[in-house]
């Protein structure tokens, strides 16, 4: 099968043989991928990744012990868990320490004509949800997650900082749920796609970016940069909270005496749930076409990475069938 | 009156008018008063404060515009707050923008003969605490704080990392609250006090201190140090909550992409309510005096201030009764 090969810091097209799902996997037949900012960051070399990438997926199951999955279109859950340690225990499958990752941590990701996953982590996609929106998922489960992490009151204004595709549908997520929502971005184009749910959005220019200081009691760091959690902490309010939703291969350097005496909550947040996900995207109340900017064949996968981090780029898809 | 006055990173002794207290403001005379790690940072020029110092104090009231007051024993909250702004309007007057603090920000502290505070701020203390406890007042509010800020289950291990006067504070008031306590410190000194109450102790080794890696859903750092907070990553569980207790000087280091991937809440906690303070010291169960290091004159407040910083000192007093 063809598939990319991210190996010492650069990306080829491989051809490789077809995997073979272990017990209790199944194989899947990739209908679309999508690039993340995570598969740029194992391009770059942030994390010695070696081997196939890819975690944001659409696909039909093609194999199985269990009938019942065959033909199924999915999405699948990237984390592989153990299933018998506490967090697995307690459903946070998430967090095994013991877990593989799709594409990230010594799995073999969705960039390639097939891939494998635990029955478990599969999903079935509703068929009203185009490829195009179902590819998705992932992305907005690790948007949905803010809503586990962190209890709203119901009149609450949330800032999003960072226009990237993960602040987009950050601030889509918040907003569908019933949040005031203040997206804070670089870029008019982007910021402009969402702004028919009602979201305000505040233009930042480069050089001299203007904040109000404490000014919400939630602020989302979506940039994906150092400076974005500083510009969190002069955002957020006494007592408030700001959710580090980006990851951020730099160091962070924290004033810990400012972070105290206003006693910040700081809150780690990942992957979630793909069930939240699902439910809204059947809702079809998020605005996802236009996050959508190319589309190429997997064996042009190389161009599509290149693309991907274009000034301005926001989701680049990968389609086998093209 | 005789007072303390930290100029240009200096304590003396100066002699100064009684302070007159605005309309609101009781005059109080102070009975005792303990020195706290922020007056020895103050003291060494972190902050750039000049002025009196003192913020942890038992007092009687010798003047106010409202009888009752009049005579009676008290401590008082810290923080002198507007009234007015939505944080006091929450109750929240600890963050109060326009705020002054007692002995710390703009209000003359306590070590001195007399202080004022609005009369809002004081706090009868019963008649069963003794001066030496009441004193505690502040900082054991200041450990009643987390109980406000992080929910815990019932069976809860918590780790406590430092085993000065607020580790040692923290420790015992979430031991009282029900909690399974395991104090980290490097004084097996100080960490034996508190063995009675069945706090389980851990002595680290200065030079290569072994810690469990993710062993806990809940770390306090009270170690005053940015490698505590370092330890506390080491020793906190995935989804886990660190509580930043101690004011750094120095700016910590995060190392935000394993906050993010692991979904660490970082909590920052201050001041906290005196009236769950004062509830513990009636009820006797906090072991306090073996924390109470030294009691000096009033008038050898500089004396005192360098006794508080030798290596193992814990509580240092200023009486101006001796």
């Amino acid at each position: 099968m063809l598939a990319v090969k991210i190996s010492s810091g650069a990306a080829s097209m491989i051809k490789t043989s077809k995997p073979r799902p272990r017990a209790g996997h199944a194989l899947l037949r990739l209908r679309l991928a999508g690039i993340c900012n995570t598969d740029i960051e194992l391009l770059r070399g942030y994390y010695g990744f070696s081997g196939i990438p890819g975690h944001e997926f659409v696909a039909d199951v093609v194999d199985s012990a269990n009938p019942k999955w065959i033909g199924k279109r999915v999405a699948g859950e990237i984390n592989l868990a153990c299933g018998k340690c506490e967090y697995c225990l307690q459903g946070l499958g998430r967090h095994c320490p013991n877990r593989t990752v799709l594409g990230i941590v010594k799995h073999p990701g969705a960039f390639a004509e097939y891939l494998t996953l635990p029955e478990e982590n599969l999903r079935v996609v509703p068929k009203d949800i185009p490829d195009e929106h179902a590819v998705f998922t992932e992305p907005i489960a690790a948007a949905c997650e803010i809503l586990e992490q962190v209890r709203f009151a119901p009149d609450t204004t949330v800032a999003v900082l960072g226009d990237g595709k993960l602040g987009l549908l950050i601030a889509q997520v918040l907003r569908i749920k019933g949040l005031a929502v203040h997206l804070y971005g670089r870029n008019p184009g982007k910021l402009s796609i969402v702004e028919p749910l009602g979201i305000k959005t505040r233009l930042l220019s480069r050089h001299e970016p203007k904040l109000p200081k404490a000014a919400y009691t939630c602020v989302i760091d979506a940039t994906g940069s150092a400076i974005g959690f500083e510009h969190a902490l002069d955002l957020v309010k006494p007592r408030g909270t700001i959710v580090m939703k980006s990851t951020v291969a730099e160091p962070i350097h924290i004033d810990a005496a400012r972070c105290i005496v206003n006693e910040i909550s700081l809150i780690g947040s990942r992957c979630g749930r793909f069930e939240p996900s699902l439910r809204l995207l059947k809702s079809r109340k998020l605005i996802l076409d236009p996050l959508i900017s190319g589309r190429f064949p997997l064996r042009e996968a190389t161009s599509a990475l290149e693309q991907a981090q274009q000034p301005g780029v926001l989701k680049v898809l990968l389609d086998p069938s093209l």
